[in-house]
């Protein structure tokens, strides 16, 4: 039930959005009383919460695998995490337009318990990027702060346009992503 | 009056956020009636109409200047329009963050007079990497729609992100933008 509950939120504050949906609205949809809601979550507030956090967790999972495969170069790992995230926009459409839009919803106090696994979200791909420099795959003079977080505004920015069943498939768009920057928009002399 | 119930509006939005913000607190904040704030416009909704109108007019404007100057290269434009967005962070901080965060508040009808502004914004930027493409300046590989995507996303999420007051300047952010973008991450051998 804990399940349905947030699954059913996802598409009532997706839909209406958080501050527009109540506790009567979740219940209502499910068919159940608002007793059965408070058994298992305190408030709407916590229902957010428990969105924001299994959502970033995926994220973090999906980085964690990719960064342990040491098969790949730091480039293809690159390629990974890119593709994986505008992959998720399919697979997680709803979830993501939630904790995207609502983010702001949170109380300070749950927040401060989601900007860790935000943070180490953000460092893992910056640790990417340092291990790339380092490996001599990327070059050393661009701050690997900043160009994580031009990597991050590409495809966070992605949710709000990327529709999966357009032209063009997640695989396509991370590759165009991907050699934009890796190789650079410059035309190479021949 | 009109200019100055646009300003406090844009204050109030951003700090408290438009649904959570009443006439009353808006008429209040500016010590005049709700009468007053009547007579400039019908709605609150027409305030955040008008936040929205005059940020999107503005950025396109500063965009057309960059397409109009004749002396610089398709790359110098880039730079340039990259530049002019994370700037505007600093100078129009809280209106962007008003116009990015409030913005599906936004009716139908309003949203509708908005979007061909955006897509001009859009366009805009396509329209330049297209005649860098042309000119032999940027790789033609690359479908120029996405990579106009990419770039919005890097320039857009940096809203989120980019303290004026830190570190880092504005020219140093879009040059490492531009850098990244243009000549890509990969070391290149010597």
């Amino acid at each position: 039930m804990k399940e349905r509950i947030m699954e059913t939120s996802i598409l009532l504050f997706a839909k209406k959005g958080f501050k527009e949906t109540s506790i009567q609205d979740i219940a209502d949809e499910l068919n159940v009383t608002k007793g059965t809601f408070y058994y298992y979550f305190k408030s709407k507030e916590e229902v957010l919460l428990d969105i924001h956090r299994s959502y970033i967790e995926h994220l973090v999972e999906n980085q964690e695998t990719i960064l342990r495969a040491d098969e790949l170069s730091c480039a293809e790992k690159l390629y990974e995490m890119i593709f994986k995230l505008i992959y998720d926009i399919k697979k997680e459409g709803l979830r993501a337009k939630v904790f995207f839009r609502e983010m702001r919803h949170l109380s300070d106090n749950h927040l401060l318990s989601i900007v860790p696994k935000r943070d180490q979200f953000k460092m893992n791909l910056q640790d990417l990027i340092e291990a790339g420099i380092k490996a001599g795959e990327f070059r050393g003079d661009l701050p690997a702060d900043i160009v994580t977080l031009g990597i991050l505004g590409i495809t966070n920015w992605s949710y709000f346009w990327f529709q999966p069943s357009g032209e063009r498939s997640s695989q396509e768009v991370a590759a165009i992503f991907y050699n934009m920057l890796v190789d650079g928009l410059q035309l190479k002399g021949e």
